[in-house]
């Protein structure tokens, strides 16, 4: 582990919208500064961020707008990977210049069946381009949605190609046995492996890994951020089994809109619902239940009513 | 049909792009110029023009560069569907402002498995927000790339909704089946539907379709073309078997970097076979490989040495 590299439980920020779709920077910030209070870092810009759905100028923007209500960047890891070369360019340069820890990498998701050396130019045109030392390189390896992987091999050709920069993975393939092959082939070398769920948390840091980046650290910040710090505690079974229990309400509902539902409600503020199409707001009843399922295992979020 | 309306063959123009992967404005406005003059629309920013590769402003940059090159918008259909929802406003828009006869547009397609309904907020939020008479909407079916499909009920709530702008779709399921419920479904009420491969040319004609929007009319635009204009000739039947046996070949390799390869070949001008990663541009050998099947079938690309 380098020298202030950014571990632990990092939460794709959810993105809040005005009632006219718009990003809505004050929220945003208030959400960053509460996942901060409990120990979770800033994955801005992930999947659950909603960021493609998002231009490149509005997530420019929000950014921007982070950093002068003086979020610190140095806990911040945002998505910047695009279908354009230069669109990845743009961003990753604008995020290094931020002073941003890391980012998080999504290969280019639109043409399918693409080959490892076509990733392979993508990722070097990128670092190449931003040419910048202090760039680390997470790649996003999540292809339930994405649809295009990051296999070893690739991992293995870019680690060669720009060890300084090539930092770690973020692996929402849902696939323990794909984890564990990256966490035996790459985590002794100071690669950091960050399991897309902390349903993998604990199996991950007993593997060798940096922590987790999970959808559900934008609900459940603190009780994360706590098994990955005491992960060899006698009570983490115990921990990551009512971590999972939140995690499985969570899964019965569309997530991004039951995260948002979950925010409004903890923190008594409506207009957290709103999503961008071509997602849809939970419906009414939905909401209800998931509130009432997660009351039921005495799920809370403390301090986010500000 | 009405009048005025784009019909008949359209080719996902190829994007050329300079040593360094930045667009090439000349190059592109001299393929439109040749494809005009065999009969062939252009559906510039399709798939097969590696659109979903350029950033906003490079998409921009070149609709503006053909206008000023004297192509005429009333012969485009620029794709203009991107994941973010402001993104395909503004591209929407400056297509309309240009004077474009329609827009093809691809669903939101980075979440996967969302649904008719927030399809249907993410077409009807564009179509509000460039809020132009003239704009006509061509709905982008293409499953195996885009993993996110147009329904036929989707169609129907689309039509009923926005009946003067919603025109038609490019199907590119490569599902006959698909097809023909979309034409016997909408084609006789004005909608005007594009299977996306000359393969289903002559089947679409006869089912009431409009013509094609196909790949490898980038390349042997005239006698696909032909047969758009000719489908009732008693030679239709052959025609659709020499224009087979082309693509049967082009399918042999992987179509972006086998197009481009082709114009290479055929135009003399070696910088067209440049793609931009995620895509690798053919090998040597391949090239040469498709180049003699293509001579084989006395495949010619008339008039496009300068």
């Amino acid at each position: 582990m380098g020298p202030g590299k950014i571990r632990g439980v990092l939460s794709p920020v959810v993105t809040p919208f005005t009632a006219d779709l718009a990003p809505d920077p004050e929220r945003f910030v208030r959400h960053c500064r509460w996942l901060l209070s409990q120990d979770v870092g800033l994955a801005v810009f992930g999947t659950n961020s909603e960021a493609n759905s998002l231009s490149l100028d509005e997530r420019v923007e929000l950014l921007d707008r982070l950093v002068e209500g003086g979020i610190d960047p140095a806990r911040m890891m945002p998505g910047t990977g695009c279908c354009a070369l230069t669109d990845s360019v743009r961003l990753t340069a604008h995020a290094v210049k931020a002073g941003c820890a890391g980012v998080l990498m999504l290969p280019p998701f639109y043409y399918k069946g693409v080959t490892d050396e076509g990733l392979f130019r993508s990722f070097a045109e990128v670092i190449e381009r931003v040419g910048d030392r202090r760039l680390r390189v997470y790649l996003y390896h999540i292809p339930p949605v994405a649809q295009v992987a990051i296999t070893l091999g690739l991992i293995e050709r870019l680690l060669k190609a720009y060890p300084d920069t090539v930092a770690g993975i973020k692996d929402s393939s849902g696939d323990w046995n794909n984890t564990k092959a990256v966490l035996d082939a790459f985590a002794a070398s100071g690669f950091d492996v960050f399991p897309g769920s902390e349903t993998f948390l604990l199996a991950g840091m007993r593997g060798g890994g940096a922590g987790c980046i999970s959808a559900t650290a934008n609900v459940n910040p603190g009780p994360i951020a706590r098994l990955a710090a005491t992960w060899q505690a006698a009570d983490a079974d115990q921990q990551q089994q009512r971590l999972d229990a939140v995690r499985t309400i969570m899964q019965g509902y569309v997530m991004i809109p039951a995260l948002k539902a979950a925010i409004a409600r903890w923190s008594g503020d409506a207009a957290w619902s709103t999503v961008r199409p071509p997602l849809v707001a939970l419906a009414p009843e939905q909401s209800a239940d998931l509130v009432r399922k997660l009351e039921a295992v005495r799920f809370d979020m403390p301090g986010l009513r500000g």
